[in-house]
């Protein structure tokens, strides 16, 4: 049978050239390839050109390639979180294409499925559109995005067989399907690998015929960037107790609350990073919401509890 | 809780005005909305455009809604099958829009992500392409297609809870997830209704968010357009006899023989409808192929052995 595993990282990644453009899945910290970031240390290659929807911290996930200078350029939409980053953007080091997440999403996938260039509402106005074609269609501008495309296209599953199909976990799905569809060689790092066969054919994320390498990875961190608990019970009292770990002024909370008081029974509710995530805390109780993560899950609750914390349910 | 279920297909439908654009899902005869296009039959809603694949058969699927004239306008990329959609499209009674499968498919997507236009290889060059813009990039010639939506899409999955989210089987799957999207409404009918929550988020086709109006379906027929099966072991003996119900002549199998030997082990091999399909009673013992069928199904065997035929696995 077709068998694309390949003994570890360093095998997957092993010819992965100077100047490459990969691409590498993973939202914030979560469903981050990190058995082949470290690998790609080892081998120090450099001059890469790096698509990912952000550069990680300052010393997991890519954060840990641009310490190691191996990165020319960064396709992104969010710089945060990262010193280095952010030293290197400033300091004209590092070339940085700042694009709007949907958009960077499209633009990945449009190279999967062999569009060249699209139309999109996202950026007209904005620098974003600079040097960009802007055409109207029903009285509406959009501007005109191009496919991306990777030499390596790098992607963390939670299930994957020896054919390549994949599964992932929660969120840290995001951009990785798309991007599998958009590598000249894709390669997947996997929780398990199980024997072909084994996986649901109704249940596969990525078929195989995407995925040119596949190993078992280990000694995964998954590393949560902001740990933020309830308390086991939200009530009248603790209700303003919405974190553990990070310090939010009441004034903060106080807009979360007015803006809660939008919703309307049956809303569908997307919610960016910052204040507009602690409006979760604040949903009157007679209505009923979705919630929807920045990173694409829908059904979000408030905040875990203690026992429920889990690295691939992840949020803005 | 967000309940979307209604009663039945009657209720479902009921709003539907005349002169309403439709999509449909369905691929042949798999994964049709056989109960949704039941209630339309009685509500005598008329000149409808409809937006699917292909119209059924004649007395099965949109061909029961062309024998009563309700339909002014089919949006399709096949046309077989079906006497009286023949018929009404050489008299002109029918107006007809052929398109390649996957511009088809694209074009919907692209209705349900919100991008107007983009532009796709397929078609250059051909019919298809007259009146439409071609561009170069790279060095290769586009063509721009538009998007396409719908007052109403009209799907039918395995199974659906009452927020709406739905889960597919085999290749009834087909362009059903990207309808749901770019319908204003979109109605669900659905084999099993289960209780909300019950469903592995993971697992999900079509997030609730698509979706908004469900109902349990009942009495499917789930009609198989062309059974074909193989004997239970297929030998050098009767490798020949490859139908039971439709006659094909040696030559043809010959031909299909022929091809085989250009298969190559580890390739991936989409099969067409016809001679294509028969490629896969030959394949050399000593390679592996992965064959995909028309609808997109990677892992295609042979023709099933009698115990296997299941509707939802159908090939073109």
């Amino acid at each position: 049978m077709i068998n694309k595993v390949v003994k570890n990282a360093d095998e997957a990644v092993k010819d992965i050239q100077n100047g490459s453009t990969l691409m590498l899945g993973g939202f914030g910290l979560c469903g981050i390839p990190e058995n082949s970031i470290d690998a790609l240390l080892r081998t120090g290659v450099k001059d890469l050109t790096c698509i990912s929807n952000n550069a990680g911290v300052d010393d997991f996930g890519i954060g840990l390639l641009l310490k190691t200078r191996q990165v020319k350029k960064m396709i992104s939409s969010y710089v945060g979180e990262n010193q280095e980053f952010e030293r290197q953007l400033l300091s004209g080091e590092l070339e940085v294409e700042l694009l709007p997440q949907g958009t960077l999403a499209e633009r990945i996938r449009a190279g999967g499925a062999g569009i060249p260039a699209f139309f999109t509402p996202a950026g007209v106005g904005t620098e974003v559109a600079e040097g960009k074609e802007i055409r109207e269609f029903n009285g509406k501008s959009y501007l005109m995005e191009s496919w991306l495309k990777a030499d390596f296209s790098i992607v963390k599953a939670w299930k994957g067989d020896s054919a390549g199909n994949l599964i992932f976990k929660g969120t840290a799905r995001n951009f990785s399907p798309m991007m599998a569809s958009a590598g000249k060689i894709t390669i997947a790092e996997v929780e398990e690998l199980v024997p072909l066969g084994s996986l649901n054919p109704n249940d596969i994320h990525v078929p195989g015929i995407y995925v040119q390498r596949i190993f078992k990875g280990s000694n995964y961190e998954k590393r949560i960037e902001q740990r933020t608990v309830s308390k086991p019970k939200i009530t009248e009292e603790n209700k303003n107790i919405v974190s553990q770990k990070t310090t939010v002024g009441l004034d903060k909370n106080q807009i979360a609350q007015r803006i809660s008081q939008e919703l309307k029974d049956g809303y569908y509710v997307n919610l960016g990073i910052g204040i507009p995530t602690l409006v979760a805390n604040f949903i009157p109780e007679h209505i009923n919401v979705v919630l929807q993560s920045e990173n694409g899950l829908l059904g979000i609750g408030p905040f875990p509890i203690e026992e429920n914390v889990d690295a691939d349910l992840i949020n803005a």
